[in-house]
């Protein structure tokens, strides 16, 4: 169901956003502006609204940028254009409010230093508060987006390593961040202290690879070597790969919804595969929200591994249950209002003859606002099902996301505001069933800690009181 | 696997193609050109090279066609501009040698009796006798398509009835077509006498749908009615719908591929649903080509349902292995060689921590020229698979196809010229097992006479001896 | 003023339209696409609404067409893959009721002797009745231009001998048609028998250019060698150029607004310079209109060489008196009503420092409508001028054209329906002078026959009788 | 001659270029972003390379800009989606190396007080020093142009009143300057202390205007007011327009370049009609530079006005000569070597009936490396000309320009290296005549120190020194 929104289908929009992926690579002699443009193709799922590739070749730096896909945005001669040793890749999501080609990313500023290209996954808490000391101190802004504070505040504190001054700078930032930085003649990966947001490290015979997810190493043949740890900044030059630790205290916090639902099934996310702990996910809910039925089908794409973990934990068989038209994208032309009701299979489609008289388990990864998960279950009871069970591969989402999803505030989060049963009503399933957040952590065979789930629990890892009464207080996501 | 050649991926072209998805809306009062656009983005999977919408409104007949997707083709303003009380609508699939906007549907022209709009899907083996015959009494022709022949035809013998010169052309006519027509004023629904290629009825209200299959009456809102059934012609004018027969005699003869790969899961094709019988055809070869294995994982998407199938019959666990991505499209950048080898992996990608150390059954729906295969099996086995048997949902496919499939001629068809036994070496599993033709019509619960089987068995329905001498004789696939 | 429709500026539709350019070339070993690119380029002024080029290489014919301006519609790499011998192209001028890519030239057709591709330049008045002719046999058409008449026509007629074939069709044909044409290794010129639209003969080296004007011929470096004679047919391959004469009898009757507007000044028209008979019609017009006034300045190109030759005759100093706005195009947006008054100048600007206290003569090339010209008159009284003289280089066009150009039923000439008084008074000027009749045949220094002049005088070089009753008989020019 | 460049055929580069247009309006109640449109589609002229407008609406700053000319850089929705009440806008000429979107113009920026956009034409001779300068500070930089370092200046001095900001920050700039701007509720126009780009005010009722030249105040129906004073500043908000003089002292140099070149004929530049000065031009440039000849014509468009002026003074008729393309492009496609020598007449092409056997003036309005001149009198000469006579309506030009122009350096300008009569043998003419400094002068019937002319005398108007030294010292011309 989470796909709903990146379909373009905007009445859905009923699902927390993730916001950008990033890629880089050191590779002197190979073709980093196309080993990029695959990285970032493989990246896709966490961003489509704009794309970017910088590359750096020792005397300069160049860039590119275009709103859409990967594939809209580059074509071949855009990518023969950019040669060098050095390239950075972003995709982005946001919101329409912003989606604006000054926006996109990488970001390319020159300072007194050279030039300086950054890609940024995730957001910061205290973006406008570090905006409004730059502004008072006579700056301008160009863009909405952290980058540029970001890059802003390296200029003021790079005396001659911008090494030194990246570590200075991630003192001031507050929130989530996995940044890939190029200059002329270095690639930089930093995280948050908290590694809100995943990057790793990867290797192509001498050349180093960084990503959000290790399916992009995938995507160009490297090998998968460490994730980048948190608070930790690493810098690969002609002298290969260098590791140093941010002073500043951190206690891991991975965004527990990347293992739900941003993540490629097939990445691994400091050291756990998100295919199998979706899988246990689902097994555990098995376990947790048992119910008589005929069959367990996933809400595509998004519930399909927690559907099969379901499926094998419970007995009962699994299936196909609806299909996803592969085809529909960002341009869907709707309907007027008359043929709109009718339309609404033209992106998710019941298959009745498997669903017609049987009482059935339909798994999703999430509800935001429960408004696509209702009619999901009209539509499955129009094709005849007679019991609908819905399960949630994750606890209630009840509070905000500071670090980089785009939810809504509170008062849009339908299980804020009303009880599992309450919603189950507003759905009008037979039965629903979340997954517990002991059962969530037990899942993932961890002590809760270890990651972020502040959006079901409340504890954000830092206390982000100052900027958290106002809910407009972010600039933009990255 | 099938999808490979749909992904653009060149190299690949490892597979039969599907060509070409009609439907066809009677609708006054209603806005048929946006049903019809819906109708056609749900038959997307059927043909990815052009998409046409032809409108009449009682005066005259409007239409637009252009290369690519449908919402590549279609806008806002274009589809506003096409008003009127019918529509048909077309999406094609073809060979890159005539690749042209001139061969996109449907085909309209002008004659003696006014306009009509033909959309066509199949081929015929006579198409090239028909027009020599008719060139010869000093007709030109502009396309390379069926449609052009059959509409000069039918303008030949109309005197005064399109509807007996469209069962006059029949007549004429030797292959597969299933095609919708429309002039200023009526809906013209035919399939050809052995009912190769579908084509269903469907209503909203008071109007008739025509479609391809009905995954499209689904997304319009239509219920569906009935089949056209081989043979027949239905018109659908101000009086509603009105069935004639041809009087050519033919049997049964659906192509069992729709069920095996071109159809989507939740169509229902002469009353039978496609997952289900997918599902079928996993359980039968299951029992066919029982193996010892871990898990029993799809190619994606092609080998899903029947997957899914061989999992439950064998006892074996269902799960994903291997991840494909879902913006891969016909514009994708083929890298250079140096790093061709090292994005095989962008388009479909293994999980690693899932097939490690594991047995694994991979499942597929076909293999034509093996060369995809024989790379997933190098993939999964680099994943760490130590054995990989794979399982194909269908029989060898060792004749070509007459009837609107653009398979290989029979050189290139891998099992043509080899055994099952030099087919697995060839692409280095450990075992393969194929689904035996008699275990296909068991799980279709047939006799084996109502389905085109021949791609696999070589029986045509109807002698196409003068035209099977020169492979070459086709003029276009629709 | 008669570049007003030219720039898309609808409202001011006020002249005749030309109707296309046509461009041919035999050379083996060079590459005639980019030649014929250069050639439709040159004669991008006899239509800007699309335009194509088709190549033949012995074995086969490609092409290419698209609607917009030649650089719109063609690109390196599609240019790149038009490769051959032989070419021809076409500049295609329409009205927007046929503005549609499927009426674009060349036409492509394939018949029992090959391929032919066509492009026209013409009216044919009787091409519905051939069309019924041949619909009535069973023909069906797919575009509403008199080419694909011709190319059934030669395809019925054609025994072996495409030469033949095309002669035979000029006895059918009854109107105006500058013809180019090729088969897989022919390159073919056809002139009406009345020469009523140009077309000239050119030599690079071995090679042949045909070509609508020879601004296109000196644009390719190609030099003049002879005008295709009225009812000619030349015939270029491989043994070199061959002339045949239709049998048709026809008079010399050259459109008179080919020297009066369409062609450009640098051409020749049947060996007259345009330039200089238009500076003859000014010096003729200074003689029959003379008027006391301190400047005499043009409407921007079209009056251009008529107001130097009329301020030459009369010894009034020349002057440039308005400014036209070198980058207004086709896709000019409409402002709203308000601002629309004060956008009028956008397009064209009148010098103040140059007209206030003036009187001047303003000469222009023609008037159809009127609307422009009275614009064009007040726009230069608020510029401050004394007085306004307007000066017309041809006689008032009272009847409509059937052979080519896109005028007004005799309802919208201005002059069909009023005095020259009447007129004067409508656009407001001071005074206004139309060239004779006899003094435009004058300047050319032929008698009168050797012109059509039909849309001043009503002499048609043939009797268009049973067609001329219906102002809408034509289908649609080329 | 000095339009070469502008069509794209970059062998050419022959000339000067002129950078940027600028446009600014304060209309409640008007659509001031359509007015803008249409006002800079009037500047057009000034640059072609890409085109921006920001509208302000009391509350925020909205823009859009993109690559190209304005009618392809905007369209209807874009243009409806600019609701406000002052709105400016900006086209952009620029060399290829810094062909960017991110140096498209205007430039919007926000800071501690608000949001600001700018456009500028002009060029900061100090732009690199004060660049450096803020960098120290730690300051970023994302373009290249000019606009950044003022927007930084701007905030930098900005304690509450944007007024005093804009005049602090004059008093840091050297150079030349025309530039307009806004803030959410303020229109800004500031003309450098010398004036030596120009800039006009007008009104449409209560609305105020500002411009590059009158023709874009005519083409929104403005009435002209006045000019901006050298060193003013104009501010227009809600209590009306306010003048204020920078206290930096500077003497009126109008650039006398835009009377020789750049300005539309139609505008007036400092109260002085730029056709009536050009006109002035060639009647000197007749009376220094008397040769008998049997006709004066122009190389289109440049030398227009100029020759019509030589033609009246000297009593030798005026005619058109050559027929330049209307059509050609930015987009045309280079022919190969073999035919490039053919295509060069595809631009400008003479009219050999008009040339043949004549003794011909030819005149231009300035000459910079030499080249086209050359391949003008071959063209000439090639039609026929028996004498080919060059006159140049502007003095040698030998020295680079500093502020806006962006004329190749000194080695590269012919006069500079080479006596008149070198460059008459370079370009093979039978004569040359170069208007001299005191003829142009007593044309403009001013003193000389009214204008900059240091490209042909080598006296800036201030000491630019320090900067001169390198020739490589901008940053960027807007």
């Amino acid at each position: 169901m989470l796909d709903a929104v990146k379909t373009g289908l905007k009445p859905e929009g009923d699902r927390p956003e993730e916001a950008c992926g990033v890629f880089g690579v050191y590779g002197p002699g190979l073709d980093v502006s196309h080993l990029t443009y695959l990285g970032i193709y493989a990246l896709q799922h966490r961003g489509q609204e704009s794309a970017g590739i910088a590359v750096a070749d020792r005397h300069d730096v160049y860039m590119h940028k275009a709103m859409g896909l990967v594939p809209q945005a580059f074509d071949e001669k855009i990518l023969g254009n950019l040669r060098g040793d050095i390239a950075i890749g972003h995709v982005r999501y946001s919101t329409t409010g912003s989606s604006l080609l000054v926006n996109a990313q990488p970001l390319l500023v020159r300072y007194q230093h050279g030039a300086l290209a950054l890609a940024h996954n995730g957001n910061l808490v205290n973006a406008l508060e570090l905006r409004r000391e730059l502004e008072a101190k006579g700056h301008i802004f160009q863009t909405t987006i952290d980058s540029e504070v970001i890059a802003s505040l390296i200029a003021q504190l790079d005396t001659g390593s911008v090494e030194d001054a990246v570590l200075g700078c991630m003192e001031k930032l507050r929130g989530s961040y996995a940044l890939v930085m190029l200059t002329k003649d270095k690639l930089i990966g930093v995280r948050d202290p908290y590694g809100i947001r995943p990057l790793s490290v990867g290797v192509i015979g001498d050349a180093y690879v960084l990503a959000s997810e290790t399916c992009a190493l995938d995507a160009v043949g490297a090998e998968f070597v460490a994730d980048v740890a948190p608070g930790e900044m690493v810098v690969i030059d002609g002298d290969g790969l260098h590791r140093r630790q941010s002073p500043v205290a951190g206690k891991e916090s991975l965004c527990i919804f990347e293992h739900i639902y941003f993540a490629r099934p097939d990445s691994d996310l400091d050291g756990r595969n998100v295919h199998t702990i979706r899988k246990q996910f689902g097994a555990q809910l098995a376990r947790e929200h048992p119910v008589a039925a005929d069959i367990v089908f996933p809400v595509p794409d998004s519930g399909m591994s927690a559907a099969i973990g379901y499926a094998e934990a419970s007995g009962i068989p699994f299936t196909e249950g609806m299909i996803k038209n592969r085809y529909i994208g960002r341009t869907f032309i709707q309907p007027n209002q008359d043929i709109r009701e009718a339309a609404v299979k033209i992106k998710l489609n019941p298959i009745r003859k498997v669903l017609a008289g049987k009482r059935v388990i339909v798994v999703d990864d999430s509800i935001v606002r429960g408004t696509t998960s209702a009619k999901i279950v009209q539509m499955i009871r129009d094709a005849g099902a007679v019991e609908v069970h819905m399960r949630i591969s994750s606890p209630p989402v009840r509070f905000p996301c500071h670090f980089g999803i785009d939810t809504q505030t509170q008062a849009e989060l339908v299980a804020a505001n009303h009880s599992p049963q309450e919603v189950r009503q507003l759905i009008g399933a037979d039965s629903l069933g979340y997954l517990s957040l002991e059962g969530m952590f037990r899942a993932v065979q961890m002590e809760a800690g270890r990651f972020c789930a502040a959006c079901f629990d409340g504890r954000y890892p830092f206390d982000i009181g100052p900027w958290m009464k106002n809910d407009k207080y972010v600039l933009e996501n990255d």
